[in-house]
């Protein structure tokens, strides 16, 4: 079998059925209609095995949910709405019911969130994921990381540390299914969290690093300003302590600066304590953690 | 160095500036203004090392101009106007000297391209490329590889079985800038060829997998029909057999159907002897060359 009737076979006309896409997989490129007044947003992201999810006994579905859901993570940082993904495996050999179930997982997110796949590729190579996926978000008004200001509170969706703890407990032998790694395997982009953000946070992003690193760019991007974080406000995922929390983990919950008069609007805008106010934007550089001051450090990939 | 730095010092703002990038490259998503009433056109393809170009000895500049061109390529043949990229890079370590080679040979081809590079990625893992490109077509008028008709007039652009011979004089040791295996290093995408083609071919694909098996795929998408080839029409790049012609041959040539009433048309669209006529469609099924059936076979990922 070769690629052309893998994808045939496995990818095409899968996620959403959109009334955007006159042309899908199967051709030279995908022919996609964007609505008028609005911006497209576009990002990509590779998942490496051994690096971004573990190597051995990872289940395929919830590698392919994760390989889009990384990417819906960052269109939803911009407050925007997916509609597309691309998406290209590099695999050692072609396996049918490896590509069956990663094929399943991807689709299913795809189908839940109104995501077409619009294009794929798949060659032989060690394994690793990038997808590709397009969004929309009204014209000028996406967030950006850049423009947070002193005296904004910082919130976050969720709970965090949950990506660093599901991790700890599939590598303790815990089984897919269970709650902890069900949280590392199966992170939920905040779609609708991020779209209430639209005009009412001063800048967001997704907390794919750990909230630390995050929080760290967020504060370069305004330069000169710092943070003042509280432990106790830090609303901690199952099984995760304040230093999953804080560090490395693969949590995909959102970050935002938001000004305090548009507080209110924001915890109203969705059902459940989905936002935390976990600190505030402060005027001096620098992260506090209750007044102790902290050195910012994110998922250093080549470090 | 981490990902955030490397991404920031090597493609940060490279290939072309476009007016209608409100974000590049350094947020979560790019923002983008597509123009109204032209329809987007999507694609994403991979590079392997050790597949689809050699591990060892090839300079990161070709590779960096390869990656983008095959995805250039893949517009082209829809008769796209390419507008924005999307760079992912798995490399084993931060290579500092192979990065900036690798962004310099990517950015020439981005810019005479009028290419903006609009989000980036890199991961650390054995070494590949995936790169999105983006561009767009008239509304309602990109080519497809559907609609090739009996009597249509097969053309191919430039020459064809560089790629392979190219391949061949690399391993045999000639110097990457020697001829043959330039035209293998740095395929040139036919983007202005591809754009002649609107409104005037029936159908159109790019020879990624040799010129039989993207006929036969042109074919397919017609189905029931078949083609007659004439071996003496046939432009030979320099050092090309045949056989590398006809076979699985890197080229990124244009290949086209063209009702005969649209020849005249399309063979004074360009300057020089860019589209050469190597056949025609049949009513029946089947590829002949001077009347002798020939097996349709492609590069077969996966065989």
């Amino acid at each position: 079998m070769d690629e052309f009737e893998l994808i045939d076979r496995y990818f095409s006309g899968r996620g959403a059925r959109r009334g955007d896409v006159p042309l899908g997989i199967g051709d030279d490129a995908a022919v996609l209609a964007p609505p008028a007044g609005r911006e497209l947003l576009l990002t990509t992201d590779t998942l490496v095995a051994g690096r971004h999810f573990p190597a051995d006994g990872f289940p395929p579905d919830a590698i392919g949910h994760r390989a889009l859901a990384v990417n819906l993570s960052d269109i939803a940082a911009m407050g925007g709405t997916p509609a597309w993904a691309l998406l290209a495996i590099v695999l050692p050999q072609a396996d049918e019911a490896w590509l069956a179930s990663f094929a399943e997982g991807f689709s299913a997110l795809a189908e839940r969130f109104d995501v077409a796949l619009v294009g794929g590729n798949v060659a032989r190579g060690p394994l690793s994921i990038t997808v590709t996926a397009a969004g929309f978000a009204p014209q000028g008004q996406a967030l950006t990381r850049r423009g947070a200001q002193a005296g904004d509170a910082l919130v976050v969706t969720g709970a965090l540390g949950g990506g660093a703890a599901g991790l700890r407990a599939f590598f303790q032998g815990a089984a897919v299914q269970a709650a902890p790694v069900r949280a590392y395997a199966h992170p939920e982009p905040r779609v609708q969290a991020g779209r209430s953000l639209l005009s009412r946070a001063h800048a967001a992003i997704d907390i794919s690093d750990g909230l630390l690193g995050d929080l760290g760019k967020l504060l370069y991007a305004a330069e000169g300003l710092g943070a003042e974080l509280e432990a106790q406000a830090l609303p901690l995922a199952p099984g995760a302590s304040r230093e999953d929390a804080l560090g490395p983990s693969d949590d995909y919950e959102l970050l935002a600066a938001v000004p305090e008069r548009e507080m209110p609007a924001v915890e109203a805008s969705l059902e459940g304590p989905l936002f935390t106010r976990i600190g505030r934007v402060t005027p001096t550089s620098g992260i506090r953690l209750d007044g102790r001051p902290l050195a910012g450090a994110g998922f250093r990939h080549f470090a």
